[in-house]
């Protein structure tokens, strides 16, 4: 059976370092298509690349211009290979207009360690039908953002006051995450979910869309299936901008990624 | 009046795109040049790249190998420039040898807005003099350390029990930081100081080097001279990586620089 997800991430080899992708029309959110998504099509390439190192360990992308739904290529420069990771640059474009430039450095989890000495906490979540589905959203939030038809996503209730008017105002946003087509998370769809969520900056009244301006995520774990606990803060709303901290969690509670972005507050 | 650290990250063109440098001896650190300082190098190249966007705002660097006292060179691709914000990507080599490879988004701190929303607790560090200096470590500790005769760190006394073999073990160091020649901070010198202290699993009783895989900084205002705070912080050691977020506070108590790494856990 072929996920959605799997279809709309994948990549052709067009010739030695570029590979070619189809960006979809279904991950839109406000002028753009999503950017965890475009880092998931990126990862995708990388993965091919270094077949022997499929996984991302950290990938850094600093965001150009919006991208639009239709035919874009991904070109490929190895900057290290050999030993247990390899580093390279992938540049994302569609036609003469640069996307994303990123940079990345991909391993095989498995081989990592077995030791855990994580003192970050577990989120609390309510159970996921204790939780605000996003099922619930308004048509015309939805007609904006067709990206949230790809999910299904359970908020917490103390973080979700944005959505009729009253934000909590403490930066902070975590929900249940699942792909709505029953396909499990793995390393490279964690590139996409720590940007699947809205901006941190609703849960402080800042609605609309918050470019992101460089995004960088580490990958620690393969993880287990099920829903994915995934939490947003901020502590740095300066300067017109935000760093926006991102912490995936699995169903095994185990910490499986981490993100920090740095974007602009929606005006 | 010129400055040791100035002198040391100084630049010189070569062509429209590569920058010459003599990385310094009195960096070292462990095995290789400290990458906070090879960073404030390439961040450097990047400033005389573009002189009207002066300021690093988004710098990723990737590390590839370790770099050794002597020349270097730092090639700069640019990948958009126009707007408020130039971003570009740079590879610093000693001859054939890639050391690191790094994106970046430059521009104008003085033209972001003046909001400051910060939630961020400012850490609590006793006056300085109450501190513990890193003069007192021993002379076979500078001997492999030379880095550190550049810097006054005034550390937290209950964050510098490993240097007595008493580890505190919550993953957190703190300090005072400027460097000793009276140079003031500036966002190029932070670019250094958020790779400066010891690695903070120190504080977890793991001597020894720890090397950086990634290293992200965001450079969030123009420092105030005097002295700096710095602050460490891991939550996720395992599979033979951690972590480690900086904060950098200026003597005014802005939250001037954030930075996160990647690096392994010392052997």
């Amino acid at each position: 059976m072929a996920y959605e997800f799997d279809e709309q991430i994948a990549v052709s080899r067009q010739d030695e370092r570029t590979w070619g992708a189809e960006l979809g029309a279904g991950w839109q959110v406000g002028g753009g298509v999503n950017g965890g998504y475009l880092l998931a099509v990126i990862g995708n390439a990388l993965r091919h690349t270094f077949p022997d190192k499929p996984d991302p360990i950290a990938v850094s992308a600093y965001y150009l211009s919006a991208a639009a739904p239709g035919a874009a290529t991904i070109d490929v420069g190895v900057r290290r290979e050999g030993g247990s990771v390899a580093t390279a640059a992938a540049d994302l474009r569609q036609g003469e207009d640069a996307r994303i430039t990123a940079l990345a450095t991909y391993g095989d989890l498995d081989r990592l360690g077995d030791d855990v000495r994580t003192t970050a906490a577990e989120p609390h979540l309510p159970p996921p039908d204790e939780c605000v589905p996003n099922s619930m959203a308004p048509p015309e939030v939805r007609a904006i953002a067709p990206l949230m038809d790809r999910f299904d996503m359970r908020f917490h209730p103390d973080h979700i006051g944005w959505a009729v008017g009253q934000p909590a105002g403490n930066g902070v946003l975590s929900a249940w995450f699942r792909l709505v087509d029953g396909r499990e998370p793995d390393p490279i769809s964690l590139l996409m979910v720590v940007d699947a969520l809205p901006p941190v900056t609703f849960d402080l009244g800042m609605m609309g869309w918050a470019p992101t301006l460089e995004l960088t995520a580490h990958v620690r774990a393969r993880p287990a299936p099920g829903w994915l606990k995934v939490r947003h803060a901020t502590r740095n709303v300066a300067g017109g901008m935000f760093e926006e901290d991102c912490e995936v969690w699995d169903s095994s509670g185990r910490l499986v990624a981490q993100s920090r972005q740095l974007a602009r507050q929606p005006r």
